[in-house]
Formats: structure tokens, C-alpha cells, sequence
């Protein structure tokens, strides 16, 4: 599933490990799923080190994403419902132009529904899991206008970043906002979230659409 | 600086180191503010391994929290107004029951306060750099009901968790909340984000009292 | 750019950046050219952890393949006459299905020629550096004939294997060449070279081709 | 257990983990003791990086001296006493002005009596385990004059320095001493290391009121 | 077992472990074999540091060695043979100048030799596992002719760089060789495949008057 | 320098660089003296394994040793008489059968005189810059006996171990003893440091016959 966003282009696929975490072992208790997120390289400019090639930890913004992606689509799933796996859902953006940890998500969940559905047609899935669809979005706050899906030029100048996750029926999963520059105030917040809101609708139509749904 | 919220205990101090960090060399901008986070093993229950003695690389949640509260408190300060110089503000949890985050927040800003006080008394510092204080809470829903300032087995049965920090004017500097186990309704979000904000300038009132002001 | 080889997929990158190594620095000699090698966890069957995401050093089939094509490069590139400069030449398998290091050459120098016309286009180079193209075949002894370009199933039921690397003349560049299972007569390398070779050309036709030369 | 020495403070505590390391495993010989040491990044002057964050191995004294404080624990206690379990003994210093390895120690064994009584009463040990015990003190000679328990600075001007370690009897359970500058005499040596049993014994009466015996 | 070709010494030992690795684990199918190369810091000029002591990933040139060694002697086994157990083959030259790889795969096989030897004594070895001996010789392109064995000062200087190893009955068992400078013709490359032949004959020779067979 | 102490045999080699420690950078206060020690994996039974090949940090006991050794060395040479350079002194453990680290610093010291010497052919030294030699000594406690210069099995039987390494003048440069069962009286340890006083000056006239002096 290769999931474009503008100029932001994120390969996301899932691949299916037949083991639970250790702190699952021998509970009896389904499957879990789990998030990777990189940039290649040259994704964006200047080109950017590959992850774990210095000796140094992990990046804490790489860390940040596929956390934040993880716990998005376990929102999403049943997990009791898996059979004792591991679902790796793995992001890889391919080029980078704002926005690649909303259109992870918004990848990423696509390429959950296709596994899921192969996965049934295999006689693997006692139950349907998924609960419905996840969609992320972007919100700015340029020149104090409140701005969705912002690239690269636009998100660094915008006074404040806010990124919304919803189910398919519009209800909050996660939202995470944060000043530039200077505190802001609660009603451009409101503002922000609510366009945030719209915009996942519209999204996830658009999921629907590319799963022929 | 010992910062306590209930039995969480967060010792923050910051030192001042004459350098910057490489990619602000020789751009005379002014001065860097930079963040660790760390509990010791037996603060919590059970054991914790210390970071970096196993090889791996740092937790991610561990990564999380000393970004966001180097964010939080570079958003307090005028960075241009400090002389070429590193604040290291170092947040270690003695003793942990929910909230260390937030606690962390709350007492790294007074340490801060003081650190910039001994500095303006060694004439370091051309003018006050503060902008204000900043203050953070965190916000749980608990049976439908938001709380504030939850402790471990409060917020392990949360539906939803949700951190505020706000500057002195009561404007907002970041949120962060997100469903544990089912996405929430927007309403709730705001009543949650309400209490917040409200928390926050008792949480002022007492950084302020501490400090003498 | 984009290389495929049967089933196999490696997206190609170069990238330039304004310094040399350290080991280079002040000798004003032209520039640098280094390649970096990896597999997208998901590209084979089954799912195989990223580099360094777990501690443990790099993978030493990775090392050595990106030292292959390193190495292929800097034979085809007069790199006194670039500019002081690094070119970071990134090969991302997408997709796995025997001949990634072959296809990673191959599809590596492309991009290396593309990149080149840019650099020539903002006049950073005082001379066109390349010597010629570089390709690159894989040979493999099955039931004592030999082939090229073996899938993956051929590739793991293969007596021996060999990767021929030539230069546009028909020279050779490189040679590798293993028995798998049985040492092999040099009657049998001689033939399985020879087919590498010419191989090589049509590889060179495709890839001036691809290039509209 | 916060052990406190001049300036010098320690935080002492003991985890208990039901399990013993590998190389013990199924040999039902009682459990294991092993200690962790380590600074807070700002307990000196200036603020030192912290442990295993930036990728290097764990630095040497650091080894040394959580090496030294398992050693001399474990000399005072019978492991075949207690039940298959680790005694986690992690000291980590606060506040650093010379002696933080003999305040390490004897806090730790204070903070180990307190541990064993706990699990005493939860009737966890089949039998008292303890021998006694663990007092250690450093000496230094400064001006040819044998001194105990030197601050920082007189630390650093020393000729030599000498810790000794001593059970409750004043029997010797380690001692480690070195020139700092110019080879010493056995003479010298004696003296200290008499100077160092004495003050032990004053050392083991403070543990013994601090634990009420 | 001491390998010395010219003044570069490759101190070779073979150490038996009980166990297998993982991935063979309980496959009842004989036992492993693996190698490790190391030079020692001071064995060349300059001082080169120890693996693994900075924190970076092994070094890549490291790496291949040693899996072209494992890859050699593999060969020359039937690890169906061995008894459930991993055969370590170290290889740590003392002495760097030039052919340090064909060196340590000439001494690894004897010391392979004796190790096996001892296990037969032991009656550890239920068959006699080697097939024949292994014998490496690196050849050079020095003006425009072959030669084998260069020290650093020749290898420094070639053209093209080959290492060919061979079976007792002088069948290839691995041929790499690579352009330095220049591609070079299929006719230096036959010339010098057939030297380095011939030359495996003679150190095929030496090895069994080592071994006095 | 191959020191050989019963069957322990230690490599140990000096090198040269043309460099100081960042910390020592533009302080023209001459040299700087650093030791590294590492035992072969297959030194003793059973093998161990490499240092820095697994990714976990450097094992506790060798930092120990290798800090050690190169404070001895620092005691024994006047630093400020070198030039700018750093002497790395390497031991390597091709044998252990006990005493390691005593016969490290044995060898060490002979090394680092055969490397001053060439140093001072060189022109390199304004000034002779070794005070005098060093010797090192190992002495158990064996059945209430001091022994000197146990091998691994009278070593692991012992029921104290002391380490006394001295000047040529037989004064003391470190101490080193430990009870490894029960506590001991300072009695014993007089006499076992008395004893290694003794071996040390018989170890010295060894260490200068073999320099020839």
C-alpha cells in the first residue's frame, strides 16, 4: 500500500509473525500488532542518516511516530479476535513532505483492512477484528487560520501543530497539539480540532474508496 | 528541586554548560535549553532496568516525556535573551504513582526559575529571559467523569488520559490526550481540557508560593 | 529510480552532500562517493527485523553488499573531477526475489547518471566524471548448466554462485564466485563468466535505455 | 535509605525479583545479591552525561565500584539463606563530595537489613541470612598524614587513597589502595590502614543506631 | 596453531562449544561451524582501535573475512558428521602485512585439523567429518603480471586484487577477485585464476607436513 | 613483548600516536599513557566470547584490569617528559592459566621501555622519561598460607586474593586484596603483602635481564 499525500509519499505494508510479544506468552489471549516508522534516507533534504547505522539510540521523533501509529490501530482491532500473532505494520516514508505521520496512518490502515482480508480468506480469522477505519490529519494555525495537510514550507511557519485521529464514526482517538511559538488560546484549539474532525470524514471516505468498500 | 504530586517524587535540577549544541555554533543566537528524563530502577514496582545498561536502545516512552518537557519549558524562555550556553535540566523520578510527567514539568520550571536567578546574579544574564511559569496536569476519564491528578491504579482504569500544560496567561502550550480503550466523544475532550486549564493555575499559584514571588 | 529485476525492487537514490570524509579533508582531491544497502523488513518472506533497531551490529551480508557497490561505483567515476563533495548512493529494496545486489548496481548507476546531469545542469562540475556505465549479472550453476538471474527459489537450489560486475567496454570489474555445496571445476567458472559477461552488455543497452542515451 | 556523608549523599535501595540469573538457574542453591551504581548526571561539578545515553559502553569506574559494592554485600550475606530470588541493590548518588563508593556501601547494607526484615516478616526467609555487617571507609594521605573520609578537594590533593572494607568484627573483607603520585611505604600504608579498621567500627555503631539495634 | 606467510602471523584456534545455534536447534542434523577474524590493535601501522570498544558496528572489511573464512571451511566438511555441537574457529593476526585472509584460512584448517583429531581421540566423532584440506593465496596484477602472496607494500600498488581457494583436488571453492584501478580483461583474470591454482598446490603441500600426514 | 608467567601468556605491544586526548588538547603539557587488555575468546576453557561482538557494554572486569595496567604504567613514567603523543599499550591474553593481570603489567612495563628506547634512537625524547620499572605480583591465601603466583586452580580454591604491585625501590604503587569467603584478619593480609614485596623484586631482575640491563 503506497499511501500519497501531496508530495508525502509513505509505503506501508503488514506482515504477519506467528509469536506473541514475551509479555503476551502463554496468555491465550489473541495477537497483537505493532508499528514501524522510517525515512529513507534521501526522503527528504538534506539526506538524513539511517537509523542504528551509528551506534547512536533511536531518534525520540522516530519513536514518537510509530508509537503513535501503533496505538492508533490497536484502537481500531479487537485483539482478542486475532489468532496468537504479531501484526508488524511497517511505515516507510519514501519521500517527505509534511505530514508523513498522519499519512502512516491513514496507509497503514489500508494495508491492515487488505492483510485482515487475506488473512480470512485463509481460514485464519475466527471473527472479523476490526472495529472501523482510522483516519489522521494535520491541522495548522497559519497567520492565525486554522490550515489542513500543511507541506513542508507551510508546517514551519505555522504558529501551532495539531494532529487528529478519529474512527470512522468521528470520535476522538487521539489528538496531540503543541505551540510553536507562543501559547495559543482555547478557541483557536476548538477551531483547529473541529477542522480536524471534518477532515477525517473526508478521509475516510477516501480509505473506503481505495478498499472498494 | 524536589518536585512531589501525591507519593510521586521528581528530584529536577539544571546545570549550565558554556556551549551549545552543534548545530547552533558560531550563529550567536543566543543560548539552548535541553531536557532528560530518567527514573531510578526501584521507583516504581517492579524493578525497572536502567536505560542504556542492556545495550538497547532508549525507551520510547522514556524519549516521549523528556521531549515534551524540553518543549514545554523552551516555549517559557526567551532563548536569544541567554548568553552562549546549554541549560541542562535534568528530571529523575525518586519514587513514581502516576503523574511523573506532568510533576516533572511542574518542578523542572521552578528549578529553572532558581538557576536563572544564581545566573543573574553572576551577571550572566543581559535580561530576564522567562517568559512566565508554565504548569501541567494531567486529566483522566474515570467512569465517564474527568479527574485531575490520577495515580497509578486511578489511571490505569482511565478511559482516557489527557495531559494540559499551560503557560501563566492560562493559554494552552500543549495537550496530548488519547482514548485507552474506546475513542471518545468531542464534548468530553473539552470538559477534560477545561478542568485542565483550571488545575493549571492552582498549579501556578503553588510554583509561585514556592518560589517566594 | 526505480530498478527491477524480475520480481525484485530496489529504489535508488543518490544524494550529495557539501563535505568530504574525514579521512579526505583538506586534501582538495574531488570527492567521495559511498553507497548504503538495506531491505525494507517487509521486501522477503518472512518478515525480518530493520538494521539497528535492536542493539546488535549491522548484518555483515548487508555490510558486504554495500561495500560491493561502493566499490562498482568509484571504478566507474573519476572522482577527482567532482566537486568537494559526498555522493550517498542509497539502495532500498522494496521487494526481494533473488539478484538484489545485482539490481542494486544496476539500477544504482542510473541514478548516479541522473544525478550527475543535475550537478552538471548547476554547474558543479568542471568535467563530466563518468567513465562509463557499470553492470552488473548473477550466475548460478543448476544441474551443472549455468543461468542468469536466478529467482530466489533457483538461487537457493543453485551448486554455485556468481556475480560478474563489468564496465561499458566489457571489462571486468568485479568477480565473486562461490560453490555452495561441492567445489566446482574452473572448466564450469569459465563458462558461467563468459555468460556473466555477456549478459552484462544487454544489462548496458537497458540501461542507456532507461537513460534515453 | 538516603546515606548521608558530609556533603555526600546516597540514595540506597533493594528490589526483589523472583528469579535468579541465568548461570544459577535450576540449581536450587539459594538466591543472588547484585548491585548498581550509578551518578546523577548533575550530583557534581560540572554535570556529567548519563549512563548508556549516548551509545558508549558503560564507563569503567562506574563498573568498579558497582562491582566493589556486590562484592562486599554479598561477603555479608548467605545466599544459600535466602529463597531463589535477585536482591537489587541500586545506589545512586545525588550529591557528589568524595566518598560516594564507602557511602554506597554503607547505606546499601543498611537498606539490605531493611529489605531482609521485610521479607522477613512475610515469612519469605526460611532463616536469618545475614552474617553481620559491612562498614567501609575511605582514607587518605594528605602532607604524609593518614586522614579519613577526605572531602573532594582534599581527595584530589591526597598521595594516596585507601578504602577499607571490614565485616562488624573488624576482620578485613577488601582493601584497595594506591599511590597517586609517588610510590608510598608499607610504613604509611600500615598506619592507614589501621586508621581505616578504627574508623569502621564508628562506622558500624551509626548503622546499628540507624536501624534501632 | 601459528600461521606465518612472510612476516604476517594469524594465531588460529578451534573451541568446541556443547550447543548449537538457534536455528538448528533440535533439528538432530549434526553440529555448526562459524569464524571470527580480529586483527590485534598494534599488528599494523598505525594503531588501529579494538572492535566493538567505540560503540560502533563492526567493521564491514571484518566482517567479510570472517564469513568468507566460516564459508571456506564449511566446505570442506560434513557438518552431518559432527556430534551437536558449534566448532569457533578464531583467527587473530598478531602480525599485519598483506594476505592476512588466505593466511588465516590456511591456519584455521589445520588448526580445524587437530581439533578434529582430538575429538576422534576423545570419541567424540561418531565418523572422520573433513573431506579434504582448504588452501587460500591472494594474487596480485603488479604491472600488467600476476603474482602471488603480495606484502602490504606490493598489494598497495596493484592493479587487481584476487584471492582463490581451493579443495585438495584443486577445485574452486570461492574466487574474488576486483579491479583497483582500471576493469581489467578476461585473459590477466584467467592468468591469474590458474596462478593462484597452481600456488594452492604448494600450500596444500605445506599444511600436511605441518600436520605430518 | 610475549610475557609468559607459567603457562598465562600475554602479548603485550606499545604504539604510538600523534595525538592526545581531547581533554589534554593545547595544554603542551607532554604525552598521555592508556592501556587496553582483552583475553583471545579461546584463552582459557571455555571460549569467550569477543568483547564488543554482542552489542552489550565492556565486560566489568576487563575495564577493571585495563585500568589497572595503565596506572601502574602512569606511575612509573613522568608524563610531561614525552612529547605530544599518546602511548597505547596493548595486552592481549593468548593463554590464561591465573595471574593475568599481574603478568600483563609485567610484560607492559618491558614493552614500554623497548618502545622508549626506539623512541629516544628516534630523537623523539628531550628527556628519559621512566622513573624506574614496575613489578606486579598475584598471592593467595591457601589453606591459611600466602602463596605467590597462583594457577586458575589454587586460585579458585584460595581463600583471599591480594594483588601488590611496586616500584623498583620495592615501594608500594597499588594494593589490591579481597576476601573471597570469609572476612580475614589484618594479620594474614600483612604477611601476604610482605610476601608480594619480595616476589616483586625477583620479578624486577627478571624484567631487566630481559631488557639486558
Amino acid at each position: 500500500m503506497l499511501a500519497e499525500c501531496g508530495r508525502t509519499k509513505v509505503l506501508c505494508t503488514v506482515g504477519v509473525q506467528d509469536s506473541v510479544p514475551n509479555w503476551m506468552y502463554n496468555r491465550h489471549n489473541g495477537g497483537w500488532l505493532t508499528a514501524e516508522y522510517s525515512m529513507l534516507p534521501n526522503a527528504g533534504q538534506p539526506r538524513k542518516p539511517r537509523d542504528g547505522r551509528t551506534g547512536r539510540p533511536l531518534d525520540g521523533r522516530t519513536q514518537e511516530i510509530q508509537r503513535l501509529v501503533g496505538r492508533a490501530l490497536r484502537c481500531a482491532i479487537d485483539l482478542t479476535m486475532l489468532p496468537e500473532c504479531t501484526l508488524w505494520v511497517d511505515c516507510d516514508v519514501l519521500q517527505a513532505d509534511g505530514g508523513t505521520r498522519t499519512t502512516a496512518i491513514n496507509g497503514a490502515v489500508v494495508a491492515l483492512y487488505d492483510a485482515l482480508l487475506y488473512m480470512e480468506e485463509q481460514k485464519q480469522l475466527p471473527k472479523w477484528p476490526l472495529r472501523g477505519m482510522v483516519a489522521a490529519i494535520s491541522v495548522g494555525l497559519v497567520n492565525g487560520e486554522p490550515l489542513i495537510d500543511l507541506d513542508y514550507q507551510e508546517d514551519s511557519s505555522a504558529d501551532a501543530d495539531l494532529n487528529v485521529i478519529c474512527a470512522s464514526n468521528g470520535k476522538l482517538i487521539e489528538v496531540q497539539g503543541a505551540a510553536e511559538k507562543q501559547p495559543f488560546a482555547l478557541e483557536q484549539f476548538q477551531q483547529m480540532i473541529a477542522l480536524g474532525q471534518k477532515a477525517c470524514v473526508q478521509v475516510d471516505e477516501l480509505q473506503r474508496k481505495a478498499l472498494g468498500l
